[in-house]
């Protein structure tokens, strides 16, 4: 998995990774990414702690739908992105922007899957293309 | 109305009293609770001071159509609470979770209403949701 | 549950009965309704015969998310009602206003409720507010 | 006003009159729109007859929207008519269609208000704006 | 292709097979999908004939957007369906059901493209999810 | 230009003059819009350095659709911003309200866009009309 990391192009300065190398993003940029994902679990677990059935259920199943099975995780996560980018859901494109990344999506991928947002959901995706293009930069300056 | 003030569990450490313990949010909490109210009485005082009729009719609307009549006013906010959520408007829920908390809205039927707008809006809302009992857990911590 | 029949109204002819009174939709108005629950059943029928785990525990889930509990079941249809009025999805608003007219919401609780949907969602409801009470006419008009 | 119905193209037959001129619908055809505006007036009618202030007061709000003001009526039914095209509302689009032809606006004009709608909403406006050409060929058809 | 008809089961009776039989719909059933196809057809080549270029480049590009890249075609085919599903857009469910079927998408994989669907958007999908089987199932009686 | 600045109503302390006066917003505020372009820019330009045709080209149709032609260029900023107003992206909306200002629409023709914006998109759309004066006001404060 660590050949999607952009240390791992090595010594192979080509044009491609050129173009790929994330845009530096001011330092303390990891610290977003882990505000998020402590905020993200403080909050699921402060929510399931209530005892009320449906949430709980509701949280489960959100889980178990990105299982591979007839489709691959893969191509569910990038279902799960389109849906967050046309919805416009800055929160859940991060989400889903990680697991797709976990799930072996590069960047020519993530594009195309963009695309298909943008083109589906009008100029409006625009912004939240934005957050996402600047989450994916901070996602891949992250140690492995 | 302080019976529902966490506070006001008092010499009871039944197992309910610690499950709806807020979760501790930062010390500056009420900070962003109060910072929320000001911006919004004054922006909302900003634009009614301009000359516009329907956007002054409509503000004046906006507030009666939550006065209790046929359905009291209980009821009519937290139909305003699901619609925000569903809507998925952090401002609008922060809004009504405090009126609904007004009205005597306690845990359990938050997270009833909660759970409607979940299913009714899918797993799009959860980050609204997030955000909501974390503002729910921060009005608690305020003093009565 | 004749009472919340028109019929119900007995011998007083009160102007509000008489404001109440249905319209008179078309004659064979009934079997719109009777085509829109077959088609629904049908449809259900046929989408939980198809092996797939997520979907029929969403259906599941989505059944025992109006059930009574710390909310009665008249307010949590009331609450769907909303939902749908406000994301604006009329088979959703049928659906909910029969529900809501079995758990004994009246012509002004249904008004109240529409007003809040009107409000928060804006006149984009409006086309839906007229199918919604050419509905609830049409229902009014079914034998009990 | 009559400058704007097709058969207004008099002697002249201009590439651009040729272009314009309206695709033929079936016979019927004005049936649909005569059928839209009666079931609109009906309800509408339905709807105030019942003692809901709020309700009204948002009928009323609705009209007098649009009147002119700082910008006139044409650029504000314009504003409708996008507004209604990126929500996806086909009744709401017949509507401001209508009125938008009644204030003047040709067809260059709709289409490059088409093109805004379409662009901010994306793709899924496609097939509303279909069904708003239609319409509007429709409504060419119409005896003055 | 013929592998995808329901017919295609060949001698084998499997569960399997007749779980996904189609449920026979009426008998006229293939006229509407040719129906839609034919409005389609026919509108997009009258907003086509005017010279507006934002509108003429927008559909090219909404074609464009589908062509197999980094992601094949099926993929994207998916992607816009799910898109089509949250967006709650009957015409472009109907659209990308059939795009997908022609790229080979097989009963096991579209229910669970709808899952995700479904999770993401709530039951505010489901009338959209009914008529897709509804469609679906329309498509498999047509002759290949 | 100049005429649109608060400072530009020279000597004249109409009443008309006071009510537009700009609230004072806090005193590092144009860094805010500063900010919000700076991202908006160096992202733009990310994305764009990406090789994907259908992005880049959907960009470039984005700003082709704003240019003046039947409709000239302040009905075309003021079209986006009332759609950008009802489906509630405040990055949308920041931006068009620059571009009209910049076109030279007027604090009076901007409330009658945001009465239209209110009134079709509901309550819902309020806290972003709070936003929006907000930054509009921050504009008004910049050094012309």
């Amino acid at each position: 998995m660590s050949a999607r990391k952009p240390s791992a192009g090595g010594g192979v300065a080509s044009k491609k990774a050129a173009k790929r190398a994330p845009a530096k993003p001011a330092a303390k940029v990891p610290d977003r990414i882990t505000e998020f994902s402590e905020f993200r679990k403080r909050m699921n677990e402060r929510i399931l702690e209530h005892d009320n059935q449906v949430v709980r259920r509701f949280f489960a199943l959100d889980t178990q739908t990105y299982r591979g099975g007839a489709l691959n995780q893969k191509t569910k996560e990038l279902l799960g992105l389109v849906a967050s980018l046309v919805l416009r859901c800055d929160d859940c494109i991060s989400y889903h922007l990680a697991q797709c990344r976990e799930a072996g999506v590069d960047r020519d991928e993530f594009f195309e899957a963009f695309s298909v947002g943008l083109v589906v959901g009008g100029s409006i995706v625009i912004p939240h293309l934005r957050r996402a293009v600047d989450f994916l930069d901070r996602l891949e300056t992250m140690p492995a």
